[in-house]
């Protein structure tokens, strides 16, 4: 098969690369660090992005679009967050080209410099608050809870497909409040949104938590996040939600009238989830024959693959699926008929199961006559022969039950790697296994530091849910709860 | 009233301007030319999205995503494309900031220039042909049908709010096909698309044609074009479809091999519309008092007020509503109820004017008595009362009614500018009283380029059926058929 993967026992790395590579989800483009998201693989970032929207808009948000690039002088207004975005900033600093003195193509033109460069966003905060001023004066302007779809870009030095890249996808929503206590409910309520999303699509289980201080978003006062557990037990952060407390509010002067008639800094919140779960989802569930799709994010649930010797048999089984195929249909299940004639029916099953296809269903001249079809589910690479009599019904409950057994598996994984540790003897070797570790921590950045340094493991999240206190198993101080460390994407 | 616009007969080009900040569609950002595009003009935005994007899909297109950036030695690889092109780029020449020595925010590391600057893409024929190249081997790989929705960046040095703005929204099609006539009919297909979404959503009547040389899009062989007539009589470009002949895949050498075995160059078209629709949109429709909506892309197409002295009569108007509001969504109409109380009816009747819901329904005690609700349509301005029951059947009809009278309006308009002009004398009185004029033209870009220096007024467009052949009324000389020139945006 020319598109057999590295397995991954072998190379997981290799095995993911080779993954999104050969499912037609990504490749690298021409330009360092960018990707080219491939049609099949766009098809799964908008079934996400539907989801998501729809969540967003169910919750009062609203989408806009502000500018991609960013004055320089607006990114250092807010001390930590220039610091935090420097290091990784694609600069605009001309408007156009010329044709080069020597005949060969087209130089900068020296002439059309900028009077002042300008950033292409890796987040928007400065762009949309220095608006926000113009938008609010009285708290009858807020809440604003505005979502924008957009490209960002941060020059990272190591990229990876989907995981990290120059330039992705992402959503990133900026609410502005009259209160601090509504600005924490929003940043809560986004963090259960992404969780439940996660979850109830991705087939992905997460835990809610907070980051710490080491790992927190350039600006935040808080950044909760959902931690999710790949394959290989490493930790991949899926989405945060940050509260900004009055940060950008102050750098930005935005300023409203209160019920009371005073003045006041606003409140605000940020929140993203990008391309990078695409990353997520396929580290998630997939395996060494290929993609495994949870059914609520496959961009065809369902694939009909005929079986037949000669043209008459090709016709009697094709009369047949075109009467499944409408059933499917308005179950809303959607369907791909694959008659194409170039290709062997095992080439076609090895396709998609390297594609992520829910469900298989295999016709041939046998079962036309007895009136039954071939299910073969993706998750479990198991077959039945079922009566073809209402087998729409079968496959409906079929979608629902592989979603759940997703689920379940990535689940039943995560619990089988995370355990509390409880000295940090135990803490270094239990980490070279992988998984979550649950373990007290005195709370400062310098002993978290100090374990990044030692074992390349940092704290994904601090529960929501806070455990017993006890001793830091690092420096024996105080520990108000468990936290969770990993080595992480 | 605070939100008064200028009228159109006073300034249009005031008005317009006024009409997209009052009617918060739009507004100007602090970056130079790129607009922020409020939540109210986002959701029209997102209307239209969603109707294309269905057409595109129904024709076999898929969506995909290309990189923002583009190497300038890229730019370069054709010829026509450069030189359309190189002009109003935006150049990103390094990938880093650094604090700055005087301690006074940040500044561009000069260590960290691209050894190839980057170009933002202006549109993405190069990046993508670079793309297509590896994924084309066979006529098997062939048609290519790929659609990209993404931001693009043109310097442009005057620019109006979604007419011209250095940074738009788009989406762009690129096609990829065996042969030259498979490549013709998309191009054409993909204008009647845009022809049908013009007419059909946007109740902008469209004439379809071919750009004449000097109109053409850089780097194709023959571009097609809608185009639409302002209210004030000038020309709007809304949507291009180009065949581009083998020229893309001749510069990044993308070959195939066809069924005899024989090895050729690719034939490519491209397409797009771009938020450019919306100011097209506002310019068709809208009066004095503010936004014209066609129903079909209106954000929400019923606001119901209600007209109460006091809590109890609300309560009675609500439930009533609260009626009403189910039967018309269950008829796949969106509904606005707006019961706030810190406005008056006067305000929220001119309010809704202003963003152009199509109908407002009010309520009143005296209506509660008698069974009725008073309609009003903001196409005609009329109001009428019926009765309540069985509204929603009224109001499904008058969606319909409102759809075709917008359109037939601006039908009606555009027939009454076009008109037929037969010397030179004519055309320079003619034109400036706007409209389209169908004139002979001897085919010459020299031709084409004078008229423009003398009246401003270019070749909107070849019209796809040819009228009777004649004598160029600039020239004396033969022309084929009548060509519409105009005065255009």
């Amino acid at each position: 098969m020319a598109k057999e993967l590295t397995s991954r026992s072998e190379n997981y790395s290799q095995w993911y690369n080779d993954l999104v590579l050969k499912a037609d989800l990504a490749e690298n483009s021409a330009v360092r660090g960018c990707m080219v998201i491939k049609p099949y693989g766009y098809a799964i970032w908008e079934k996400m992005q539907a989801e998501l929207d729809r969540m967003f808009k169910e919750t009062g948000h609203v989408n806009a679009y502000f500018p991609l690039f960013i004055p320089k002088s607006f990114l250092s207004k807010e001390a930590a967050h220039v610091e935090g975005f420097a290091k990784e900033c694609a600069v605009v600093t001309h408007y156009r080209l010329k044709n080069s003195p020597d005949g060969k193509g087209v130089i900068v033109d020296p002439e059309a410099k900028l009077e002042e460069e300008l950033i292409v966003r890796p987040t928007s905060e400065t762009i949309i608050w220095s608006t926000y001023k113009n938008w609010i004066q009285s708290y009858r302007d807020l809440p604003l809870l505005i979502n924008q779809w957009a490209n960002v870009v941060r020059w990272e030095m190591r990229t990876r497909l989907f995981l990290r890249t120059a330039e992705f996808l992402w959503q990133e929503g900026h609410t502005a409040h009259a209160t601090e206590a509504e600005a924490m409910v929003e940043a809560r309520q986004m963090l259960d949104i992404y969780a439940e999303f996660a979850e109830n699509f991705m087939a992905m289980p997460v835990l809610k938590g907070v980051k710490s201080a080491n790992e927190r978003f350039a600006g935040a006062l808080e950044t909760f996040c959902i931690e999710a557990l790949m394959q290989d037990g490493k930790a991949l952060q899926a989405g945060t939600s940050h509260f900004l407390g009055q940060n950008f509010a102050k750098a930005f002067d935005v300023t409203f009238v209160d019920k009371n008639n005073k003045v006041d800094h606003v409140w605000a919140t940020s929140w993203g989830v990008s391309t990078r779960l695409m990353g997520a989802l396929i580290m998630s569930h997939s395996d060494d024959n290929g993609l495994v799709l949870p059914p609520k994010l496959a961009p065809f649930q369902v694939v009909i693959v005929p079986i037949y010797k000669n043209e008459e048999q090709l016709t009697a089984i094709s009369e047949k699926v075109n009467e499944i195929i409408p059933k499917l249909r308005k179950l809303g299940i959607s369907v791909k008929y694959d008659n194409n004639d170039n290709k062997k029916p095992g080439w076609k099953f090895a396709e998609y199961e390297l594609k992520g296809v829910p469900v298989r269903l295999a016709m041939g001249a046998r079962d036309l006559e007895n009136g039954t079809v071939e299910v073969a589910r993706r998750d479990t690479l198991t077959k039945e022969t079922i009566a073809i009599d209402g087998v729409e019904i079968y496959i409906e409950k079929l979608m629902i039950d592989i979603q759940e057994n997703i689920y379940k598996k990535a689940f039943d994984y995560r619990a089988s790697v995370t355990r509390e540790v409880n000295s940090y003897d135990e803490f270094k070797t239990e980490i070279e296994k992988g998984g979550f570790l649950l373990c007290h921590w005195d709370g400062s950045p310098e002993t978290e530091e100090r374990v990044k340094d030692e074992t390349k493991a940092t704290i994904r999240s601090i529960p929501l849910e806070a455990s017993e206190s006890g001793t830091c198993i690092f420096t024996g101080k105080p520990s108000k709860q468990r936290v969770v460390f990993a080595r992480a994407y």
